[in-house]
């Protein structure tokens, strides 16, 4: 099909009509009302400003959140800050809760919306904040109305980059936030060239749209932030990400298509589907599975990725030749490791000290003297001895050093209070709760 | 036992009384007056010169060797010089044989002597020499006199030398040769400090007795060739014999016994012991067998050696985790690796390109869009597949790559007319002919 016509077909489902256009205009003056009347109680000046997808008319139709801002005056102390965000907030939305970012903001629904009400500082220029969120205003204002004349095609673009599972810069996804997508789809001057720069980006690539950067940044996606040139607000976004925006970008200019638009939900495996497919592989697949910590994503997936790598590493240097490894997470949390080696044998090789450096050979022979190890013999230079190994299988020596090995925090404490050791087919177990997820691991796409 | 107790008790059995020495007098001067006689036929002048350790009175009790040069003039064609060379030999020696060194040479025995009869030019100096034996009667003229006050102490070198698996400079031990253990004796002024000093060497060593060397090795122990500043006598010597002698020196100065000074003839392993040794470690030996090649020993073992380290790398490289390795050669030859894993997976990875070199990743992508793989999917930058391994045991990897790998040209015949391969507990059928190096590998000693 002609790429005009996926578009425009894409369009019909992403882009907002005249109803929803209005009512939620209707619900962002009401917002706004509740909000300024809230304000004209408190003892200090402050204003309201909404900011965001919806702000900037880029939002993707049926998405219904509403991000409001109260601005405080710059001099005021934080905790009034808060004490006042908290009031206006509870004001606005009286069933609503407090969630945390740098600071406390009350998030609740409203007629059917999510809002959250967020309180800032009204500093002078963004060099200025005194919290990251007084940022956003400035991003808004630097947006609003640049973006207008593309909004379609930034729909298009968050819509392109959510189907193939890079849009979110949630420390889960570490894809693309809505406000790169934004200065990206500006920088190119729409989506379709959007994807033809991304096709064929050269790694890493700098985008500079005020050009005024002045710091060198180590990632694959570099955009200078255009409220601070020290900032990459593409920071957060992964390797893989990005080379998976530049692979479906290629596919999808090959070959437009409307269902590169559609998340990919693949049908869950079941447990004979699994212990099928650790069959066929031959591997040896080792998982841990314990209560999913009560922290906040954003905290629970950096922690399941550090712990996963730790545990990556301790098995490869082991010498159980580590293939692939993933983590999930729900009610309880999986980290999994699938190893290329089954089982090491009875011995491994020691290497002691060079024979030449006298101290410490002679500490070495007498070490081994009188124990039950072959040799110490001599290879080229060095004492070498092959002595019984004591860990045979990657679960018995993953189930040996994990007291010892670098997890997060939360996770340590979960695994200490509960853990299962899955081991071959055992994975089965867990289909019941990440079938999904077992099937974009054995059957993964780019 | 107190050291010189120790080494008076093998001064007795390892130097020569006088009856053996009038002996081989007689028998030199015979041979000399031999070759004499034959020489007085040829149309050119020569001398004959006695060199090697009878010269030089450093030979162990029991050596019946005996070095005879014929020194004919420099400006002899090098066909001439082989013609009368021979016609000597034979005359000394009319049951001898031809062998080969950089030129024919005759090989016979005399009155129950070995004797070599070889031909060189009698070259000006050192400097000047036309083939590597003109250089033996410059070593033999520095060494004569210098040696005689320490001739017992040789002897006590090359017994202990020998008795540790580290005497001779063929290429299958690799280790010290007579002349080097001479300079070293000399060098140090003395078998025990010799022994003192190797114990505490810093390796790489230099040793430069006329300080004349102006060229620098690569080698653990340099020892500059005193008619030769650019030539290391000790070159052929390998780390693991110079770290050898520093071992046993050690020991033997801590803990003088005779038994240091005899060579170690472990009992031959068993059939039974083999399979009960691979039991036990619970590794995975792989051997070829194939008829040794019918070269001599100096071409023989650096071509097994060339080979075995092509087959422990390229199992290696697969991912088989090579532990030891071995060769041995009798009626047959024998490359052993032992491999630390048993079986791999039945798949593999394969990493492709970076997606963002787009010419590479898109022939990539093709090269396996209709294959059976999993994948391609993306990790960090670039595409992975993970593809059918196409052997899963080091036998069936060794197997398939034979005849790709670098072998040395006579083991490559030998193996290309008749091979077998031996794994696990097939090696016990290795013991009839090899029982003695089965023992020595499985039971390695420094």
């Amino acid at each position: 099909m002609e790429l005009e016509v996926v578009l425009e077909r894409v369009r019909e489902r992403v882009v907002p009509d005249e109803t929803e256009r209005a009512e939620l205009a209707a619900v962002v003056d009401d917002l706004r009302s509740r909000a300024e009347r809230a304000i004209s109680d408190l003892p200090v000046e402050a204003d309201v400003l909404l900011v965001g997808s919806t702000a900037r008319g880029t939002w993707i139709s049926g998405e219904r959140d509403v991000d409001l801002f109260v601005r405080f005056p710059p001099d005021l102390s934080r905790e009034k800050l808060e004490r006042y965000g908290r009031e206006v907030g509870y004001s606005v939305l009286p069933e609503g809760h407090e969630e945390f970012a740098e600071h406390p903001y009350v998030k609740g629904e409203y007629r059917g919306f999510d809002v959250d009400c967020v309180p800032c500082f009204a500093v002078e220029s963004a060099g200025d904040i005194r919290t990251a969120v007084d940022r956003t205003p400035f991003h808004n204002a630097y947006l609003v109305d640049r973006i207008e004349p593309l909004s379609d095609d930034v729909r298009l673009a968050k819509a392109f980059l959510d189907a193939i599972g890079a849009y979110g810069s949630n420390l889960r996804t570490r894809g693309f936030s809505g406000f790169l997508t934004e200065l990206l789809v500006d920088e190119y001057g729409g989506f379709t060239n959007l994807l033809e720069a991304a096709a064929d980006w050269i790694t890493p690539v700098e985008l500079d749209p005020r050009s005024h950067g002045r710091t060198s940044f180590d990632d694959p996606l570099v955009v200078i932030d255009p409220t601070d040139p020290e900032r990459n607000v593409a920071a957060v976004c992964s390797e893989t990400n990005v080379a998976r925006l530049q692979h479906y970008s290629r596919a999808f200019l090959a070959e437009p298509t409307e269902s590169m638009f559609e998340p990919w939900h693949p049908d869950p495996l079941s447990a004979s589907d699994v212990r099928q497919r650790i069959e066929t592989r031959e591997t040896t697949p080792v998982a841990l599975r314990f209560p999913t910590p009560d922290v906040v994503d954003d905290q629970l997936y950096p922690q399941l990725d550090k712990s996963l790598s730790s545990i990556e590493r301790t098995l490869d240097r082991a010498g159980f030749d580590p293939i692939r490894s993933t983590r999930f997470a729900d009610e309880t949390a999986v980290l999994l490791v699938e190893c290329g080696i089954a089982e090491r044998p009875a011995i491994e090789r020691h290497e002691g000290p060079p024979v030449g450096v006298r101290d410490h050979a002679e500490n070495f022979l007498d070490a081994y003297e009188s124990t039950d190890v072959t040799g110490p013999f001599i290879e080229s230079d060095r004492y070498v001895v092959e002595k019984e190994r004591n860990h045979r299988t990657p679960a018995a020596h993953l189930e040996d050093v994990l007291s010892d090995i670098s997890l997060g925090p939360a996770v340590r404490t979960a695994v200490e209070s509960n853990v299962d050791m899955l081991v071959d087919s055992e994975l089965a177990s867990l289909t019941d709760e990440f079938g999904s997820h077992l099937a974009r691991y054995f059957n993964p796409r780019p």
